[in-house]
């Protein structure tokens, strides 16, 4: 079976891929949230044992791709290709677990739209019959991302109310043609939106405009409406992006009604002082595997829009003074 | 048509997605080497009139990309997806490439390997009628990856003679079915080989490993021989990488004869003090399309494998003690 295009930018599945399993595995922060009975496994160390928090997000990513491979009593043996990614410097987490898993691997960066990069992909690899099997996973860390992007954890830097609390774990999910799962049913990819904002400490705000952009094209591509979803789930806007979001996209004569909710909203409460909500690749990747997915198993909603959001930036362009790209990308899945 | 797999690694297009335009834009040094004749445009001015070198590769990336594109008379609009990476922390070059060009965009991380990974899944995505056209680009420059991944230029630390010179410059190609141009018949993506090699200033002897591994199953997949290659050209091993992957090829009972090259062989002399040779993405990627392809359209080769190779590693794995995982994907090239 052939893809169908639908516009330039959406792309409808025929064949549809399915997301077969699904995982997701959090660390102690992350358990103490709303979320908790949602994921698969939570650490209570997020440090896993390690002297380094880059080997401990790695324990993350290689946990949750070990237990959406088991899931199918497969080996990763079984798989044909691994699209993952992480928002380390030289995507070392994906690069690393992949060097555990030994199968066939191409690294993804969209930051922290990496996990829609790679269902879309993988779910294009299924339907097109290039592979049979293809497993995806994204993760974050807290400590990593934030000595990383800003500053060493023990200086205590103040936090600002629009700052975001990366989220700490990865998800993991295996995407083929046979077997029982929820459907990939469209995948819209989207382009660089750059709203010439730099505040590196609201990147919710910075990353709305992406995420509205491409939101807009898939109901443009596709002739839906927000009506014909059960669930819009934005990646890591958080508070302020948001509102910012829901703005834009009323701006532009689409109303939401209830229907939007967002992964970095959800995954932590405000008793938890993470500032504006969750971020990070893990976000999306864990409150859609994790939370999602089993509320569409148990009936709750039958089609959702997942829509991650990444900043493309660097602290090397952001100290060069330039602005923050970003980038988002839509998946619908249905049950 | 759909694509059929020849064995776990290998993935064989029936329907022959074609190269139809090539860019490669090059620095002055390159433009000072063997293959100065074969690039479309030779930059003297490697700051090309920014302040950063960062700046600077964003300039090549989006040259060699508006070339391609012109080349067919088309505008950035006709492109439906832009497949790019780069070797710079958080894809910058990349990213705000696709910022410029608004084509829908993901980005990808294979190290110096991303040209090949790009190539492989832009030939996956026309192939299987997902897009019809798509682009994709690699960079690299040798002051921005030599500041990230080393030292400051101005240390003037004394190099090693298995260091590798990273080549300043970007390849850009558009894919599609419809036009004239080589056809891409064949992908092999490889899985991480890891040694355990540590040393960073010996980057070719390090990937060797993971392009002879590449190598080998995708003759596997393919029942062939390097007698049915015109030419074998690796990525960026350059003079002892190469070594290591004729050793290891020939352990493996295969012999290459006079087919295996060398991007990084072929694009400096050893007058221009480059160390072991020239590195980088942007290496395979203007020999690539620069040297080959227009040899290939003068009838000297008619079947060649590029096997891009990269080293999937960063400054901080590599200061916590860690070995470099390293990745070579293979792509078959039809004149």
């Amino acid at each position: 079976m052939t893809s169908k295009r639908l516009g330039r930018w959406t792309v409808h599945f025929p064949g549809s891929p399915r997301l077969v399993s699904a995982a997701s595995v959090v660390g102690p922060k992350e358990g103490e949230g709303p979320l908790h009975s949602y994921f698969d496994a939570i650490e209570l160390d997020p440090m896993r044992g390690e002297m380094c928090p880059e080997a401990a997000e790695r324990r993350f990513m290689e946990d949750a791709c070990s237990r959406a491979i088991q899931q199918l009593a497969l080996t990763s043996e079984d798989i044909d290709i691994f699209l993952g990614g992480d928002l380390l410097n030289q995507v070392i987490t994906a690069g690393f677990t992949a060097r555990s898993l030994q199968i066939p691997f191409i690294g993804l960066y969209s930051a922290c739209a990496t996990f829609g990069a790679a269902l879309a992909l993988a779910a294009t690899l299924v339907d097109s019959d290039w592979v049979t099997t293809a497993l995806v996973a994204a993760s974050s860390h807290y400590q990593t991302a934030e000595r990383q992007f800003r500053y060493p954890i023990e200086l205590n830097v103040q936090r600002k109310p629009t700052n975001q609390w990366t989220v700490t774990g990865a998800g993991a999910a295996v995407i083929a043609k046979q077997g029982q799962g929820p459907k990939v049913t469209h995948a819209t990819i989207g382009r660089v939106v750059d709203y010439g904002l730099k505040d590196t400490n609201d990147m919710g705000c910075t990353m709305a405009p992406a995420a509205a952009d491409t939101f807009l094209r898939h109901l443009a591509d596709t002739g839906r409406t927000p009506g014909d979803y059960d669930l819009i789930l934005t990646g890591d806007l958080a508070a302020y992006g948001s509102k910012m979001f829901r703005h834009l996209v009323k701006e532009a004569g689409i109303g939401l009604g209830n229907k939007h909710q967002d992964a970095g909203q959800l995954i932590f409460s405000p008793q938890q002082k993470v500032g504006a909500g969750g971020s990070g690749c893990a976000c999306v990747a864990v409150v859609g595997l994790g939370y999602v997915l089993k509320q569409m198993a148990a009936g709750r909603w039958h089609r959702v829009l997942l829509l991650p959001t990444g900043a493309l930036f660097s602290p090397v362009t952001h100290l060069q003074g330039e602005s923050i790209p970003c980038v988002a990308h839509a998946i619908v899945i249905e049950g």
